[in-house]
């Protein structure tokens, strides 16, 4: 035997269980501390057939809310960027917009006094940009956008900010028989085009606020119309009645990251049974941001305050992931 | 080799013939008939990887009209037979109802006086015995009505009478990857507590007319209150808007048996690629009902006429059913 051959063997042996170990982990992403153990034991109770927590497949449902929980949400909700950027390329079309608020300043690139209008002004430039057009046209537009808009920190598409532990999450999840829903605050219409390839998600398992909408034959051609009413604001006390309204089942799992969560996380924790609730700590200023209580966006008071009493797992994202968007694997 | 050897082989032979023939065909409750031919065949396309016609398996949605087309719907659609139950079982909370119509009607078993009032009358029942309760309490009596309410006629509970060929059908289409969802106009409420046991359709892939929804947390417990406003009539041009917000992608294939599906039929065959309509028409007075342009329930007047310019299929129940009910197998 030649005298290197021993070591040869144990380093390929040993390369070879890690390998073994990386394969057997479905979180690789998080690193072994409270929530990715918490997140194993949960699964594994509840998906073990004769286990005293065993829940039927028909029943795993999981509810994911979508900014700050699968995708980032700074500096701005995407959805808000996607808005801005619709306005300007409208703006041929509304000379009237040149003289007008919310919508001048956000011609001029002067967010600050477009956001000065507060929701009124954000509800002003939401309609403008999403209602008016048909479903088809809609969808076409969010493609567009998703494949063109880039990031103004990381230079990137959006759809690029997704964080990685949580797509292992959900593959994990769906491989123990669980169905994967996201209950977000962002509009349906402008996620369902692109979170079945993103996230494996499909449109029929997206629940988001929505506007009302309008049938109609154009030239013979049946379309769906949004009209500019609300039909569902699906944040905070309307998760809850979004859940219903869409998947009419109890959740078993939820994660979310804001008090816009704190209803949904409620709801589904007080469900019988065993139930699961997770908060995402946006804790990570380098690799991502840092922010909770007074953050403008994804704000974290109440939720946070009631997650020890509640058991809903909070995840420190600094301590707990150990690579955010799929990018940096 | 004993004479009477050979006979009873080829008997047994043939016995397991036709036995395996049956096992072989997915619709044996159909008649070999047009409606038949055209759904293996279509079915068939659009699994059959290669085929021009093929249709992913994320996208094969199929959406059912559920009064008429997958349980029958007569004398009265049977969700307002409950509705009447429930203002009798009600009326001792209620006592100003013997003196107020239409709930005196009811309580006097005076329905063509009770149904004088038109469309205002149904909702006043609708709302009367729909709403004020939580998603959870209206669930349970629901079931409980399931099991106890029996159908004039047949004497036997409302969910015995569901179409054994449309059950076969769901079963088939399942099989060959398709989404299976029902597009009612009955209550979205109504359904979801027994659709899943009666047709194999969970409760997130039932889309129906609703109303609001409004989050509660009462004794420390979140319910969900049904409130007396109505969120959606999923009927005629609100199916396709139905669709729309619960599925959010265009069904490949459509069922249903009144003017109220036509929209419906419209959406669906108006959209890329193959695409399949029907009919479901009630032909057969002997077995179930026979009813169409003038009938007060389930009117069928306009998508019969365009049944033919827009290639949807019209099955004949008397027809094309071998039988109609499952306890009639």
């Amino acid at each position: 035997m030649h005298p290197r051959t021993i070591p040869t063997a144990i380093v390929a042996a040993l390369v070879l269980l890690a390998a073994l170990a990386r394969a057997d982990d479905p979180l690789p992403s998080w690193n072994d501390g409270p929530s990715k153990r918490a997140i194993l034991a949960f699964v594994a109770k509840v998906a073990k057939e004769g286990s005293p927590d065993f829940v039927p497949p028909a029943e795993r449902v999981a509810v994911f809310d979508n900014d700050g929980t699968l995708w980032s949400e700074q500096p701005v909700y995407f959805q808000f960027a996607f808005a801005i950027d619709r306005v300007k390329a409208m703006a041929d079309k509304h000379p009237e917009w040149k003289e007008k608020q919310p919508f001048k300043a956000v011609l001029d690139n002067d967010l600050k006094t477009a956001l000065a209008g507060g929701e009124k002004a954000i509800v002003e430039l939401v309609m403008a940009t999403h209602t008016g057009m048909t479903t088809d046209e809609f969808h076409e537009t969010v493609l567009d956008w998703v494949k063109t808009a880039r990031h103004p920190r990381f230079k990137r598409p959006y759809t690029d900010l997704v964080y990685q532990p949580m797509l292992e999450l959900l593959a994990h999840l769906r491989a123990n028989g669980f169905k994967t829903f996201i209950v977000s605050g962002g509009g349906i219409e402008f996620m369902r085009p692109w979170v079945e390839k993103v996230y494996g998600i499909p449109p029929e398992q997206v629940v988001g606020s929505s506007g009302k909408l309008k049938y109609e034959v154009r030239d013979g051609k049946p379309v769906l119309v949004k009209l500019p009413e609300v039909n569902l604001i699906d944040d905070g006390p309307g998760k809850p009645v979004g859940i219903q309204q869409h998947i009419g089942r109890w959740p078993v799992m939820c994660f979310g990251n804001s008090d816009g969560d704190l209803q949904m996380l409620q709801y589904t924790t007080a469900g019988p049974g065993p139930r699961f609730g997770l908060i995402v700590h946006h804790t990570d200023a380098e690799r991502e941001w840092a922010y909770d209580r007074d953050s403008h966006v994804g704000k974290l008071n109440k939720a946070l305050d009631d997650a020890p009493k509640s058991g809903w797992v909070v995840t420190d994202m600094k301590k707990e992931w150990k690579v955010i968007y799929p990018f940096q694997k």
